[in-house]
């Protein structure tokens, strides 16, 4: 599970910085990338990684602003040309169905897969074995959603030396255990899957904000996550610009990473104002209050452990 | 006058290509730039250029195929937030307008211009003092255009030998001579332009063609062009694919070129499967045709000089 940050800029592209793109590959969990918003020439940028277009599978749209969203058509389109065939679903704003539909029917695009658009509202927008995916309504002055990306708990290791208690050498039947709540063994015992595990293995927890003022009400739904994505399109002296754009500075996005006690914060969506070595200023600003940010730039990875 | 090719690749982007773009910058002639096409990415190339996209204030949209189309967007915000104030006029097919409304509308873009946003059909399409562009459609499948720019012919050199005969010594009034059909001397004489000017000086003409099948039907639209920007999407031995998909081979725009008479030859829209040294069999086969060829690739210049 690796957070692949494709393009870290706000508004408009940069030498420095694309607009807004973030991959979260999960290649060894389900041999799939989900995509969080899509600008402009995000299939440019992943022609520098070893993203393959055709295992994006979700892509999630945090709000309608072009530079979250212009790089959509493009990207559905290329995929098509380049071995895409399974089906595609978006997330997003009411609005999105519009935006795809017009762009892929006046362009002429017909793609090999299909595409299943979901204009969404608060609450579980998604459910796998393995994941749970919530949207929260942020403050942005259009509709701007928040993803809390919750893994589920895994199961915990095999207890080896009670299953040498009870007399069950290593062998296949280790594997059926894992995998089954209760098995028989050859000579007529059953065993039951719980008495034999460790304790289950907490599952991760992103949440991946798009453009937000930061506000207390979103603590609740960041509330203990792994890894935070908040935005940070302003330094610390701009609180009343972030507040007049509904945006965010660095110091507001460390305070909402401390309140909700989240481990790990990124910010991202700097402003273009800022550039070379100022970057370095917005990140001090940041870990001043919360020392473990990270500021992210165009192609940063974020590997995620998982939990022991 | 220079054409400056911002994405000469076709479908979709590679490394090495972007999708299609190509500026005409007029700064001299009008201190503006005109662009043909806008393929994902083209607002990106542009920052590798010294051109200001405030100074861009036409756009001719060949037809409406993504790679062509879907930098549109993008380009416009971006020139609003760049602080682009002057009126903007969009020219193509039927469903640009549909294409322009929805994806700004849903995005919330709010320019601080106006789009005009002309659908056009062949014929006469834009004139002014200096310039006039003629449509034409091509063999796309799509309706595609080709665009023939027509420079007006320029007045001639002021004869200042007949006007020494004359006894008119040189001062403030060659220029008004030069800039007004009759003019009175201080002494009562009738001096008329015509008889003070040598040869007018031939415009140019500039023939940029949509993605098309190269056919004969095109070769009087591009006759005696100063230059014509043809795509050339395949190599000379896949004619039939050429044909199957709507397109042209590296053969059959220098056969064009040929036949109409042009002075030089551009191909561009040249298809990912060719790579880097490919490229120079692709230029040798269309200059075995018409040696006068140049194979654009990304951010090719060419300066396109006055007729003397």
């Amino acid at each position: 599970m690796e957070l692949v940050f494709l393009g870290t800029g706000a508004g408009v592209p940069s030498k420095e910085r694309n607009v807004t793109a973030i991959a979260l590959t999960l290649l060894q969990e389900q041999n799939s990338v989900w995509l969080f918003d899509c600008g402009e020439a995000t299939q440019h940028q992943i022609l520098n990684t070893s993203i393959k277009p055709r295992k994006i599978n979700k892509i999630f749209i945090t709000h309608l602003h072009g530079d979250h969203l212009f790089g959509l058509p493009g990207l559905l389109s290329s995929r098509s040309f380049q071995g895409g065939e399974d089906e595609v679903n978006l997330y997003g704003p009411k609005g999105l169905k519009d935006f795809v539909n017009t762009t892929l029917q006046v362009s002429g695009t017909r793609l090999r897969y299909r595409v299943v658009i979901h204009e969404i509202d608060e609450g579980n927008i998604y459910e796998d074995d393995q994941f749970t995916v919530i949207a929260k309504k942020l403050d942005h002055g259009v509709t701007s959603y928040g993803y809390r990306i919750i893994e589920k708990d895994r199961p915990g290791e095999l207890l080896v030396d009670r299953l040498n208690q009870f007399g069950i050498p290593p062998g296949p039947i280790y594997k059926q255990i894992k995998e089954n709540p209760i098995v028989e063994t050859s000579d007529g015992k059953q065993l039951f899957r719980e008495n034999f595990l460790g304790p289950s293995k907490p599952g991760r927890v992103l949440a991946i904000l798009g453009d937000t003022r930061a506000l207390a009400t979103n603590h609740e739904f960041i509330q203990n996550a792994d890894v935070l994505v908040h935005e940070a399109t302003f330094d610390r002296e701009k609180e009343q610009m972030a507040w007049d754009y509904f945006h965010s500075t660095t110091t507001q996005a460390a305070q909402a990473a401390i309140q909700a006690n989240v481990k790990q914060l990124v910010i991202t969506h700097i402003s273009s104002r800022y550039q070379g070595e100022e970057n370095e200023k917005l990140l001090k600003e940041a870990k001043q209050v919360f020392s473990n940010t990270v500021l992210a730039n165009d192609f940063f990875k974020l590997d995620i452990q998982a939990h022991s």
